[in-house]
């Protein structure tokens, strides 16, 4: 028996409603700058935020209900935004809050129109959880930030606890709350203490009206910029295929043949008793045949996943590179590699393979097409390039504050607490 | 354009024909003696072998040429020998020979009956060929022994090369040609130098009218028993599955649900993108829950297959051993572990798998079942027991004679010339 | 301040003596038994033991105050028994015993006669105090049996925890306490509950009259016979070099060139910056040329120590063979290998190292003289033979009796426990 | 007999001459452009060089032989260039030479003074002659570039073979001709063709007036920026040691405590048997503690090297990272990390040593005093910035020019010749 959960359900289901995605204003687009104080970057808004993409994990009726907890706070403490939902998750969740969502009211799957429309994502679950939110953008040039929930399973991906929901959310959302603001802050003393009022006390401008919640520039969210890498997958006559399997990767068009990875692209023998034969070229040049289960290409993101469980090294996330691991090589002498971001890299099915089909896969999604011989996975350098306070291509997750704001408080928590990390020997306490 | 092979085709066609593998005289078991001076163990027949099972790799032309070439000299020169060949080979090559050959002329496969015929294996390819034809005994307690000859590919296992085939051939066959033939050696002048005539001259008992044939029983052919490892593979109530998949593994008889594996068993997640969960028992205790790509279990003759991509060490055919090694475990800590042959191991998996399905599979082969939440793999030892001469349960091989007759020089050798073991940095000369 | 220790030492100061230890009785050599229900043996005394010797980790207070409980308890339970200790050891300890203890009171090192007289070892440390113990009888056939306990720093060899000690002592020195033994037991209702008097209400013939302390043979101590390995260290001419660093190998004599390990031995470049070339034999056949900063030959004991930290897999103490395992070897394609233990492994000491010296280590002790070039390392099977009850050459550790009594317990946990084997990934509950 | 070498020793014995390298002229610093053709740069001198330092592997007399031919052809076709060479060398040498040479005349070594002096660096012989030619300026900010030629033994860094020498030296030597010099060489048809005469043809500016030997500025020769790492060893205080050991490494001044790397620096357990116990700090942040052989930080360049053997991936040396990598670690989940450039890393002998002595290497060179306990290595970065055309802080190694001018091009050679990456299974041809 959850009280809050029915209680919202009962007095809301009256007046929820689904409404359809395009109606909501076009996209923010924040800057991202340099901090003084670490490597990781500053967010800045032009503007309060105001489309919010939820995301959340299937299956657990727990996490549902933090999603739930998550979105009434939301838009009974910040009312001009509005929520955006997968299509199955606005028909699970719409009749338990008091404000209408937004979905595609037409498909199953979210439309590539959310790259027009939506400012920030929150996703509630574990690593896969955030995989699935950037996925939707796997097409997109410019991802929104991300805010990660963990909910119970542990992620290495998942920077923040979920009882910390309601400060997490306010510091990304008043980033960019300039010096005026701040002024007014000292001006004005602060009427009130609760958090439920943030946004009832602004004006229709934004943030300026706010007493006594901004943060100042320096106090921004921190951003860790996530590089992808960006690849498509080409047939025997070089025609790219389009990855799109039905169920979650969005769509490419036609004039726009790649696809963004947060983790990885690989390919494996899948379901085939016998070993995969893959040429593999660097920088245009062959490197060499690997006769193996398969071969990862990851990012430094993704060195903490499968290509960590292949051999492969932990590649901290600020360092620019690709990693290329093989899949049990039948070889005593394939070492895994880490190379610049500006290597492309190509993974050509061997003729050697005779007629046999293989996997590909995408952080954890097959695509729908198997490789069949002589088809191509390349990978190009995503050009996260940094003009002054010019990013893009990355996925820019918001990061938990540490003293220092450094990028490695996390990473270095993470590998010694989820990892377990050179963990010594010796029985527990 | 290869005229002995025409030849033989024409000259033959009229009369030849298949016969059923049930019309063969029953099996002769040979013995395995320790030698004085090495490891390996000494062939002793106790008459000639009469019946024999040629399997050769499929799909390549030489090697069917290589077969009847070998086919045409058995039949000449050792008149009562009986050839046995998978039915779809006899089809293939019994016009091109000049005597019957005998397969299973009611079924496309090899019939249980082997077990029950076969006095001596032949194999013509690869690794892959011995493992296939290890697999048509694997519920039999006794594996005839087995000479192999590499076809072009180079295999680990394969000990002969096609050029040696006659020697090869003529040392298995009078291995257990005792003492008195000996002395009639001594005895009668050798009055022929020709190969084709071995047979010819020995009285029909066999071989003891053989001039200048016998090389005695300390000459006799040298034998590597390879263990392999018995396994069942069991529904969630323990009942066991017949991992027949309707193709090559043999029919398992229901009171015997054990089935034997030269390389290693293995669950792999196949096709499925996400990790398997698989809890491994070892001795009875639980030991770890494997969240991996899968988990082996190997013979020290596999140690040189799959276990080795996945980072397993290299373990000498002649320890009596089991090697558990996980594929890309999702753990930085899960090291290859060796195991003494008597330890029963158990792979369950686990409910966390949430109704996904599991490959398993056996020497390279996946069972046409796949596996599901609850059900176990369960290895026992083989037993490969040594009262004295009294072996069973391995895989006799027959290796090529070296200096010293140890079992490490052809091991050893294999090490450097195929698996490149710590080959030297620098440009080849 | 700890009264029970002062008490002691002042009141046996008065009469506390050292002896030497020619004055034992010669040593009693226990057999060992295979049981019925799992892999370890049964020790079986002929009569009860009566000399042993404690060994204790060294600089650590709280160690010597346990040995001295331990003495303490011994000497007063079961006052047939005596104790040998290392010269510093009685020196220090000595005082605060009630009983004479036995040591060398002429050297500064236990004298090779330990071999004639000692029964049974007692360690109170970590591993690297069972390695020592066991240094003793490095140039001996027959170890006796070890009894370790961990003393604060875990251990993976170590098996009992001092707080069991009353009860892992008894059943040691019960364990063969025959059919006649418990006969009585069962004839005579057990008088008495008190540990302290057991060996006070035995007859002048040994065990005979206990009440209620036989577990009959079937209940007696469990060993595991862990395989030692022999070596030898020679000039480039083949003459043995003496491994006596004048520290704590003992002598070997010129008649008796072996030495035995109970974890590795290696060559290692020590201080020297450049990289060590070794040339590696196995079966008498050249293998490799190592060039790397080691190469170690190891047990399957060992194989949990400086093997693992270099790649080694982790091999159960029951499976018999060596493990050689190269240290940081320039090379990406060489693999730890596993051999049979009847295999003789050579490490020679390359020409091409151009003068410079490498160490040769035993179980964690240099040995005082450095290799030269030519100069080899030779190591042979052990041959701890088994007919029937005929074993030797093994160092027998007491195991800790577990459900099922079967030697994976407490490997299993010492993986799990110590070694973090697979440590799951997530924080700590 | 060699005649060649004979002959030029009594020729100009004469008048050969060792001069004090303070008489040099000071050193020109070259630019180094991006190159739009791919990763590499352009070496730009302001004018031609002028004082080359040859440094050689020693024990070698083909080496010397090589050293004094190129020697002889450079002071023959380039007369206004000078040489600089090691005092030993400069001994060893002079006499077979025509022209002075230039070194400290009063010490043994070579002073701090050729920071000043050298313009270029070439090295005849292996990996270590080029480690040793860096270590000139290992407190240097500015490293000339250097040319390197591989003598017999391969190496991973040397690059050119020694029969390229003319070529390749005038390649750098020219480098920086620019537009005005191209017209010329347009306009006036190359009138020899010998290359001995180059600089003979020259006007007293420079390059101005050699005739077709100018290859414009797309043609300059290509340089790889290696980046190194800086480093301090510090005592338990924090006050800086000067890692100078008598030998090889240059004096360090008090006002700069740093030291520069271009392999790595790592703490090993030397000699001592036991375990080296190290506290890791990234970032500030206490990441975990090793207990290990040792502990080594590395560059991309370094990748190959120690770092290699000890289970460290393969960097791209064009990838700006550090590489952490444990030596032996006594652990199953120690894996190595990639950290950014920009990250301190920090090596502290922990307490727990107990005062052991530890040793310091820095690119395969002991400093002269050992680590206790509480002493320090830090790291910082390089600070390899990229202003336009603005490089410092890296080591310029001269590539040799391949199609694509791809920096992949070499590296991808030496992983497949030399490294014997992925080399293929099977028997040689
Ligand atoms: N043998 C292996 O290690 C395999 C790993 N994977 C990985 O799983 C990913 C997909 O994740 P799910 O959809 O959750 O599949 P999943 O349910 O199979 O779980 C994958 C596991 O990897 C973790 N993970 C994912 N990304 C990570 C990262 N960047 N750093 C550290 N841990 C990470 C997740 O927390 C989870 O524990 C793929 O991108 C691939 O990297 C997929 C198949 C096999
Ligand atoms: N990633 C990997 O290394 C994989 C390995 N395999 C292995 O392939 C075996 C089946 O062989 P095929 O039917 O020929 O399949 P295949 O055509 O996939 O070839 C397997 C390769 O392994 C070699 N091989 C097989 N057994 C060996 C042994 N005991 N020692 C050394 N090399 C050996 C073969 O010569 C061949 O090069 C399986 O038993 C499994 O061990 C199967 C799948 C993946
Ligand atoms: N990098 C490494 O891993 C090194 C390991 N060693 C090992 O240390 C041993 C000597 O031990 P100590 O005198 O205590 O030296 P130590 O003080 O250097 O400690 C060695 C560590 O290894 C453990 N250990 C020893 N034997 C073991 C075994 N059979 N299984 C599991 N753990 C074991 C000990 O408990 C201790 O934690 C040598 O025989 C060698 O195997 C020695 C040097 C370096
Ligand atoms: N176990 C090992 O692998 C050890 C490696 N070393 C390495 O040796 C280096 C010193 O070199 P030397 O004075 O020649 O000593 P050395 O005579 O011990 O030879 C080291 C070997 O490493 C090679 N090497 C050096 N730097 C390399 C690089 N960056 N990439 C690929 N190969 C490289 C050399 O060609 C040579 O084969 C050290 O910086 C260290 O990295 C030093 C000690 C042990």
């Amino acid at each position: 028996w959850r009280p809050l959960f029915r209680r919202s359900f009962s007095a809301s289901s009256r007046w929820s409603v689904i409404r359809d995605i395009s109606a909501l204003e076009p996209r923010l687009s924040p800057r991202y700058q340099e901090c003084r104080d670490g490597d990781l970057l500053c967010l800045e808004w032009p503007a309060p935020p105001r489309n919010i993409l939820l995301v959340k994990k299937d299956g657990e009726p727990s996490v549902t209900e933090s999603l739930v907890e998550f979105a009434s706070h939301i838009t009974s403490t910040y009312p001009s935004i509005s929520l955006v939902l997968e299509p199955h998750t606005a028909a699970e969740v719409h009749q338990t809050l008091s404000t209408p969502v937004y979905t595609s009211t037409a498909d199953e799957q979210l439309p590539v129109a959310v790259h027009e429309k939506v400012d920030l994502v929150v996703t509630f679950g574990g690593d896969g959880t955030i995989l699935r939110a950037a996925s939707f953008f796997a097409t997109c040039y410019n991802v929104p930030p991300v805010l990660s929930f963990s909910m119970g399973t542990l992620g290495f991906l998942s920077e923040w606890k979920f009882a910390e929901y309601k400060r997490a959310f306010r510091e990304v959302y008043m980033s960019g709350a300039g010096v005026g603001d701040r002024t007014m802050v000292l001006d004005c003393p602060r009427p009130t203490s609760s958090d439920e009022r943030v946004e009832s006390e602004m004006g229709p401008t934004g943030w300026s009206s706010i007493r006594g919640k901004s943060m100042g520039s320096t106090r921004g969210a921190r951003i860790l910029m996530r590089n992808r890498l960006k690849l498509g997958v080409f047939t025997r006559d070089g025609a790219p295929v389009h990855p799109n399997d039905g169920s979650r990767l969005p769509a490419v068009q036609a004039e726009h043949p790649g696809i963004y990875a947060m983790n990885e692209v690989l390919i494996h023998r899948g379901k085939e008793p016998h070993l995969a034969i893959v040429d593999i070229f660097v920088g245009g040049r062959f490197l060499t045949e690997a006769v193996a289960d398969g071969v990862i290409i990851s990012t430094p993101t993704g060195s903490t996943a499968y290509s960590l469980s292949s051999g492969g090294s932990i590649v901290h996330p600020l360092v620019p590179s690709l990693l290329l691991t093989p899949i049990c090589a039948r070889s005593l002498s394939f070492r895994p590699l880490v190379l610049p971001t500006s290597t492309p890299v190509t993974l050509r099915l061997s003729e050697k393979n005779r007629g046999r089909e293989l996997e590909v896969s995408i952080d954890g999604i097959n695509i729908g097409r198997g490789m069949t011989v002589g088809m191509e996975v390349r990978v190009w350098d995503e050009e996260m390039r940094r003009g002054e306070n010019d990013w893009h291509g990355g996925v820019p997750c918001v990061m938990r504050r540490t003293i220092g704001g450094e990028a490695h408080e996390g990473w270095v928590g993470g590998l010694n607490g989820l990892l377990k990390f050179n963990h010594p020997f010796g029985e527990e306490p």
